[in-house]
């Protein structure tokens, strides 16, 4: 890397995952919006051809005007050349395909077991973090091997899983997740600003918020807006609208269909902030996965109606998908335009804190150092951060009370169980943290069937297993 | 106190909840068959006629041959006059009454819920815990006022929460918790020495055990007899016995009417040491009640007589009640006789060893000072401790295995948490603890409707909470 | 308070030490060059005469037209008149009075034992803890009385012993403590930026710093400023003038007479260096006093001065004191002009973090809640924290070297033991505390012979003790 | 093995530093004089024919009438012989030789630095340890390899870094350390029990401490021998005996030479206890090396000779070593018989404990699992510990008082710097534990000298290391 005034150039990303449809427009967006750096990235996906047609989108963009940011794209045929000499390596993967994900999500149904997400946590986490990890540990050897001094950006789920499977395969490693779903709620904050008090515009991130827990289920116990304290607002917000909802400026921008499918009233969170005085800090289709089965139990006799958000079928998902193939096809033919405006992503801006030129304090997914008090070290929490030159400096959270620490304690314990099931392919320790998990709340035996069917149908990712 | 040659004169025992008809008898013969000690034990009972009857029984003791152990029986008016000069403080009450404890264990199976005790945890437990608290509260804080440097035995359940409450009001309190759970897992280890070995008569006390847990949910990770070592033997016996179930020497010991509602197999044993490969050390009715409802759903359909254990109804328990006190009565009267025998329960040994007379090492329920790790100090935990002059300590009994130890998290946590509720009197969060229970496995909005009703129920034990 | 767009009005301060020479016209200026703060301090002191001409100087700033800021000054007569209402607290007070200081520094030196500044360890500091601890005692006591809501900024030495007290004593209060020595450490890596690299004027707050480690006695483990890593810079600097030493701006802005009693040529933090690899983050004369008598054995023999710093007599502290009075005398009277320029101090910018106005990172002393690894939660240590709307968290420092923190660890259990000490007023635990100390190396009789004559010179501060 | 009733046949000990004079006749003997023990004993040392000689001595036992311990006796050529097979491995080295310990305890002479002792800690025991660490990471990795499963018992000094280094190297090691001085104090005690209460010949283990702390400097909180509280006895002996010193009967069985330079009166131990309340539980001559020195200042003006304990000169453990050689020849060669008798040690009782035979609780050096509270996990300390079939596991000693706490924490940080060190042959951080010693106070310049001189006096034990 070379830096000049307060520019950098030559900086080497790796992008693992890099045939993504998901992450990567946005991506190539923010760094096109971003004057101070440049430099390559390189895309390497186990779709090659994904990467490619990623790489000539992004090539595009270096001879138009209104691009700042001047950056080459290099789609690579394997993980190493990606690695070396990496300044950087942003991992955006999808453990599986989204075939397994129909399993993760759908077959639970036939026991009554219901996912909103189905990526994180529930049976479908699970299966989803039994494929990953696996991965994750390839990735962080291979981290370890050639580019061991990189920063390592994680988008990918389940997160917390994802980032401790890093540390505990490289504890060196410079790694972190990065996650939008407290972005989301800012936003909300801001449209609550609104809606009570006629304050217009604030944006996002002027939302000042203390926030810790465990990716998706997150919890903010202070929350301000210059002077003003929004916690006692959120009282207010929450008596208002507990009832009917409230649809935030995030959802009022879906389209119809979308809504139909990803929908959330912030139902969930208004019970959640009831019962214990706390904004959860998630979209509410991910807060409730975390509980028992409280909000998503029996769609049919309308649970999950009446708290007015949406299961997501993974149908919806592959429509979508296949939209996206589309899209980025015909942005790479010339036959769509490629409209380049900052995401409120943050990742561009994390870059630059790491360069050293702007510090930053954000939210963010890492292993626990003192961060979260009464959570074991290394465990991987999200809280705010300092990111600064060569650094990210978890901010002292505190404890949370007593009642919310012990719903997340149950999943960070469920988690370790999780990893370790994974690492030495112990089917059975990875049947007892299904047993755990709050929304597998049915008999033992059902359990039995279900999980087996379910490892069943991704038997293809658990080389190895006695299955 | 006057020492002579290992004799102890002049002891001072004050026995809150001397009116019992479960301990007192036991107690009386254990100290009568101990030579080595005499004093004076004081009966305090809110019901004083209770106590003025079993004072008659003990003082009858006195003039007979067959007893050594000379002592002097005395029903006292209040509690202060009890605790005034006492060396020891034995506790054994009924926090609220029999009328209670139906509504502890019966109303939640209109949900559902069905609980083999109902007194330590699941719906009966928490609602017991609510009233026992308060009461222990103030013994810790008369015991601090009239006799701070006594030791303290509790047999009272809920037993980790009771000792934990005269921890947190007096903390320099002596006082630690006794349960026979755990010997009568060792006659289960005996008994099987002599299924598999051949080996007869193993007394309990000869089977060493590693043990560690909250009280009525110890688990056993290494276990010998001699140098024997009887983990993988009971590996062989699960096998052995899992389909069937084993009735051990304590259960075939039990009248039919007891058994039929006391009776247990040992398969909830047998299947937690299969998933678990560790001996749960306790009685199978207890164990059930820890676990999510896998053992305890749906007695209609046979869940629980296929486990081969029974529910326990409190009009059976009323009804033992009743011959008790017919007996009581009728010792008192000279219409029964008294026969004196040594009991298998320990308090007599530990009094000694407190006194200096001889070393013990057994099970005792104490705050964790560093003998469980993982485990927050001062949690009240069940580990093996040395018994020695003025001291009981606990020893080192390590970590158990992720899973068990997660289980055991949830209900350490869930014990806090009830805890803060009773002692704040805050409804809210006694039922967050409500919900978090395991066997709690129902719809929030039932849930509500139980834990009102359950409450409502024992109201009068709830002074100061707002019903 | 008042809030109107982005300035707060009606702001209540009370100045505990209100009639200091020392903080008292830095405070004006810097709350004069404040435009978005306004209100009213209120000026305690236990000598009135000097809170009143701090009152007078104060108000004749509101009417001038250099002056952004305005603020009502008002002299009270009690403590509870300055707190009622505070929104903030600030305490500098000289605990004892220089007279005392005089036994703390130059008593010991009868026996060999020389101490630099001798506020803060060492025989002398433990002293003045001993003072101190009382008075702050009191000062939490007031403040859970009659504002526990205010923050409170505290400026005085022993200044880790001070803030432990208050919060010692009411544990919820909202406390911290501020000190520039960190500060001035930038300055010297600026100094050294310009004279390593030629880049000029690089102002303190741009080099980032990660610290951490007790009052004083700080660390620096990661140094830039922007992509630049100071961290080998440091080491080419320390071997270039290790020999020499290096002035830097601050002392060479010392006149001749300061320069004499208060120079330092950072050999000792050279030292320091290239023994530990980490830049120590105070002025040589406070760290010499916390190591072993390596750089404070035998000023006679030039120790003091090979390493080229400075011994402070306090008689040179008793001129520059009665030269301040009459500085201060002459500005009240109007004979000498009050000129009001931004100093480097942070407390105004902390009150605007705090108030909402503008989020600021800088060091700070606080109860270790996870900061810093391996120290004992509740010790109060310095990091960097981030402070914003009613809200100072520290930031995870993580965890020195082990050396380095050996060397913190016996600071951190002998202030424990110090402050133990005073509370009981335990003068064999005292005593024990001032052997443990690193300086006192000197043989026990000797030391008891110190230890009894520095007590006895300070009789009239430790009120019960038994001296 | 082979159990047979209470009897075990075909035990496999390994016996590293087998040819050692000091420990191989006592262990000799107690096999002999127990029963219930048979097998053979691999002896090995890097002197072959030393465990020759002393196969032939214990191999001549087999056949007397009056032992009734049958053992086979094998010196063997290399380590892994002697440990393949082991049931267990007794550790009994010299790391170095006595050469070594000439440079280790009389060079400091030179700078003012007197030891008594000089194995443990102060200057010598830092470079023992420093010799010691690399042989027992090689033992511990043989071990490994060879009888992963077998008991490991140390009797080598440094103790606790002979111990921590086995853990360190081989974390599954089931390895303890043994050291008879808490046994000393307890003869002591019983002493006391003449003395003052007239109570005649209590045998040692019928004194009951809670002991805790590290190898040669631990400390006794409680203790007891009947009913007896031993604690208010010791003050009343420590004031009676604090001016002249108590001789005893350990000591006065000493011959007038061995006297000379092994004598304590116990004058440190008042002292300490004057100081702490708490009974130091080792020698004298170990006790003064641990603290700063107070006890080991200039023994030409009588310092040593004042608190009436001896400096044991290598010279005199030299010429001891030759009349043993001496005395094992004559005993090979039949010219002097060999008395069997029961020693005090308690390896044997460790042995049958760990078989299944009987379980004991005595003081034994592990690593830290929760038995002392406030020191760091893993770190090797000394408290009780219960041995029972195949398992040691320690008893909760709970947390010493705030200034006996610091005093062994300042070592066991120490220790952890003295063991990195060593593994990582960092002189300078060698260097720096070195300086952190109490004893070492003297100025840095100096001990640069000392330490470099007497590093380079062992360099033939410090491969790898660059000096």
């Amino acid at each position: 890397m070379e830096f000049i005034d307060n520019t950098v150039n030559d900086i080497n990303i790796a992008y693992i995952g890099g045939g993504s449809k998901n992450w990567t427009l946005k991506l190539m967006a923010d760094l096109a919006c971003e004057s101070s750096l440049s430099g390559t990235v390189k895309l390497y996906d186990i779709d090659f051809d994904s990467a490619s047609l990623n790489e000539s989108i992004g090539n595009s963009l270096c001879s138009r005007e209104d691009v700042k940011g001047k950056w080459k794209y290099k789609a690579v045929r394997n993980i190493e050349e990606a690695l070396d000499g990496a300044d950087f390596v942003i991992i955006s993967i999808l453990p599986g395909t989204l075939v397994d994900m129909i399993s993760d999500v759908h077959v639970p149904e036939k026991y009554g077991i219901y996912q909103s997400v189905g990526d994180t946590t529930g049976p479908g986490g699970i299966m989803r973090a039994l494929r990953a990890i696996p991965i994750f540990a390839g990735f962080a050897q291979k981290i370890k091997e050639h580019c061991p001094a990189a920063w390592v950006i994680n988008l990918s789920n389940p997160m917390a899983l994802c980032v401790r499977t890093l540390y505990k395969v490289f504890p060196n490693i410079k790694a972190f997740g990065c996650c939008h779903e407290v972005y989301s709620v800012k936003v909300l904050l801001s449209d609550m600003l609104y809606e009570l008090k006629g304050i217009n515009d604030v944006p996002a991130n002027k939302i000042k918020v203390n926030v810790s827990g465990i990716n998706h289920f997150t919890w903010i116990d202070k929350a301000s807006y210059n002077e003003i304290d929004l916690m006692p607002l959120f009282e207010e917000f929450t008596e208002k609208y507990y009832d009917e909802g409230y649809i935030d400026s995030f959802n009022r921008a879906l389209d119809p269909e979308q809504a139909e499918y990803f929908r959330c009233a912030n139902r969930v969170k208004f019970d959640l902030f009831r019962k214990y005085k706390l904004i959860a800090a998630a979209g509410d289709r991910h807060l409730a996965e975390f509980m028992p089965p409280l909000y998503l139990k029996n769609p049919q006799t309308q649970t999950v109606a009446l708290w007015k958000f949406a299961l997501t079928p993974v149908s919806f998902r592959l429509k979508q998908h296949y939209q996206k193939v589309e899209k980025y096809r015909k942005i790479a033919d010339g036959e769509k335009s490629f409209e380049i405006s900052r995401s409120t992503e943050e990742i561009v801006n994390q870059i630059k804190a790491l360069l050293g030129l702007e510090d930053i304090i954000t939210n963010v997914n890492l292993p626990n150092k003192g961060q979260m008090q009464g959570i074991q070290m290394g465990a991987v929490v999200e809280t705010n951060a300092l990111f600064s030159r060569n650094g990210v400096q978890p901010i002292v959270a505190g404890k949370l009370p007593m009642d919310v620490h012990n719903l997340i304690m149950n999943h960070v314990t469920n988690q370790e169980i999780i990893l370790k099931a994974a690492l030495n392919r112990d089917k059975e320790l990875a049947f007892k943290a299904f047993m755990n998990d709050p929304l597998v709340n049915i008999h033992e035996n059902d359990a039995r069937k279900l999980f087996d069917e379910m490892l069943a149908n991704i038997k293809e990712h658990l080389q190895g297993w006695n299955i």
